[in-house]
């Protein structure tokens, strides 16, 4: 029996998720859970390590940002913590809660496109490594904290790179129309430089591009790679500073379905070390410190979530609709997006697929769905089913729509379950109701 | 100035809501704040009371039941106990809160196409007045508790009327091919009625529908009653069982922009009361007890939510983006739905709405946008930026993502401010993880 992801198996026709039964997890934990498989997501740090090292001249030449966003918790900064990677944060929550995870401040990149004050603030006065600059609203912002509180800062500077991928379709338009960054064409990514270059308190270290999400291609990479390169040189013909650091961000693509083949983290990093190596030689710049920002295919494929199967109603020559104990309050990816997913009878996993289902979750909506037209043997009221590859923006997009607790999260190492965030209760709920 | 919703008024430039000024409600309380008006939610329940009075041959002929989904908090079931509404649930975590709320029991209804055991039980255990029961695995779960339990139980039940209402594909109920419900076609309503006739625990009072959301029309709620009637003309004829409650369920439109002219509950009222009692005569029926199930409609229109401008940026020939300090965690209906929204700048409304912008929230997402293409006077950051008609499914489908904690709630009534849902702190956000 083969698998979609790293660490599935069966054993007396159970799935088993690293190592632990998932019929007895949902019996243990109850459902909805999410699972997250802890030795998948420390193989894909290793990964993206070692293909920084193998590609970019050896260790110490760039570093993997997990991109919190993703994935947000105390225990997932303190693994990423252990695997010596940065991390990027978005928010002030995404902030203090690293920092509650005692994760080190220098590793931490801050992005956003509408930092509020405050966040600038948390950011500045807890010595973030990396603030990831915007927009000029934010520039005079931080030059306002840095003065008054004589701080000094590295940042990273957001750009356009006119690169816009999805899974395998991209385009390069010279796409400036985005709410991210500053754009190259117009000038204005120029413009900001040349105003900070005038800013001792702010010190502009490094470019970050991001191109898009889920994607399956590596060309896209390589163009963002290319143009960013480009506008290394032109920076330094025209203002005759030489940035040292670039971030090509993520977007790096996972498998959902047996249809998506991603391409792996060293196919990306040997394609796009290469395109920046060739403008390094031919510009006759020094090869930059590289930044990558995985974050979906960093816990993505890792994830599972384990929903008890209730009503079934087969409409003749139409449909089978089986629903769920969850729905898009766990996981609003399909409403949201229309994203395919791979089910399975976490009880039956060795029986066919061929029962053709639409899977409705339990919320009063009827766009309320996690899969339409997925094939899984017949189900029946109580079976565990197990969505795969759950892993990135499920737990970090789950809403209380319907007044529903979120789910708990269990972490697996080496075949042994702990929880890591508990299930909301009920009084949970009601605890800010006046 | 002539405002899209109820106690919208200007004063000295700025924009006041039901008698508070906007700038500062968002001072005193921050930023996102869900600004709820607490005489629009009154007279919206009050003019709904009155039509089923005028229309349904007088007092104690019908109930308005809020669909609490829209907007959950103790508070809100607290004011619909005063109106005297009755309310329906969709979950443990809505009746909890409803419970809680000391929210009577009878009046309440319990919805949801898969309800889990948990939450049929404790419906049953505090006695709520009508389960309204969608298939038959419930229906077998029902059976269980009430002979375990020795419990006694009014029941509705959700049927498919065959009728849909032409609003979003993915806000629309009421077809075969649906997951709530039982299909009326296919025998499936009929089965279960003489299924459950031969059950002496559970008694069927009532019959449901409800043909989809933010409906436009009449016609289609005419329709769907005439078909209510059809069927219990049907029953009587094929079992010889009258039912005397009809439920005709909700989805009655709003206005989120001028372009939007919703009927009045009144209009509604009228054409279906007339179709029911012209049923009635033809079939030689009472005329039914009949309840509706406005939430929307209810408090949707009765909402504001006030944000901070911080990012500007003009992009020359195509376009302004505008970021606002909240987003697709406080309000995700655009993402969801490409949901319209009317956007003020509460600090300008007596400005010309001369300048176009789109409307993007702080998340890490490309998709996350309150609006595109809206008008509002040249904006700057630091200007309250106010978006009407956010009261139903804005708080209720409140997420966490980019662990940006959610907004408070303030509820407005006769001019002064009360809190009713505190904001979220950062160490909410951390309360489950470990």
């Amino acid at each position: 029996m083969v698998f979609l992801t790293e660490g599935l198996s069966v054993n007396k026709g159970h799935l088993k998720i690293n190592g632990c039964d998932a019929v007895d997890l949902a019996h243990e934990f109850g459902t909805p859970l999410y699972v997250m498989n802890e030795n998948a997501i420390r193989n894909r740090c290793v990964e993206y390590k070692k293909s920084i090292e193998d590609y970019c001249g050896g260790s110490g030449k760039g570093k993997i940002i997990y991109a919190s966003k993703a994935f947000s918790c105390l225990e997932i900064y303190r693994i990423m913590r252990d695997e010596g990677l940065g991390i990027d944060v978005v928010s002030e929550g995404e902030l203090y809660t690293a920092l509650k995870a005692n994760f080190p401040a220098r590793d931490i990149h801050f992005h956003g496109n509408n930092k509020t004050f405050n966040e600038l603030f948390m950011a500045v006065k807890n010595n973030v490594g990396r603030i990831v600059l915007d927009n000029f609203c934010e520039l005079k912002m931080l030059e306002k904290i840095c003065s008054e509180y004589g701080k000094k800062i590295d940042i990273a500077m957001r750009i356009k790179p006119g690169v816009s991928a999805h899974t395998h379709e991209f385009i390069r338009t010279g796409q400036i129309d985005s709410k991210f960054g500053f754009a190259i064409e117009t000038g204005e990514a120029m413009r900001a430089i040349k105003y900070i270059g005038q800013i001792d308190q702010i010190n502009l270290k490094e470019l970050h591009c991001h191109i898009g999400s889920q994607i399956f291609d590596v060309e896209p990479f390589v163009l963002a790679a290319q143009v960013m390169m480009d506008f290394i040189s032109s920076i330094r013909s025209e203002i005759g500073i030489t940035i040292k650091e670039l971030n090509l961000g993520g977007g790096f693509g996972i498998a959902y379905t047996k249809n998506d083949n991603p391409p792996s983290c060293e196919d990306y990093m040997k394609f796009i070390s290469k395109a920046i190596r060739e403008k390094a030689r031919d510009f006759n710049l020094p090869m930059p410190y590289l930044y990558l920002e995985p974050g979906r295919s960093i816990v993505g494929e890792a994830g599972v979530t384990l929903y008890t199967v209730g009503a079934i109603k087969e409409i003749p020559n139409i449909r089978t609709w089986v629903s769920i104990d969850g729905g898009m309050c766990d996981n609003p990816r399909y409403a949201l997006y229309r994203s395919d997913y791979t089910a399975l009878i976490a009880n039956k996993v060795e029986k066919d697929n061929d029962f053709k289902v639409t899977i409705a979750g339990k919320c009063c909506e009827s766009g309320d769905l996690i899969q339409e037209n997925a094939w899984i043997p017949k189900p029946k009221p109580g079976d565990i089913m197990a969505i795969i590859s759950t892993g990135a923006y499920n737990y970090s997009m789950a809403s209380n729509y319907n007044r529903i607790p979120k789910p708990a999260v269990v972490m697996l190492k080496d075949g042994k379950a702990r929880l890591i965030v508990k299930r909301q209760t009920l009084d949970d709920l009601l605890k800010n109701d006046l």
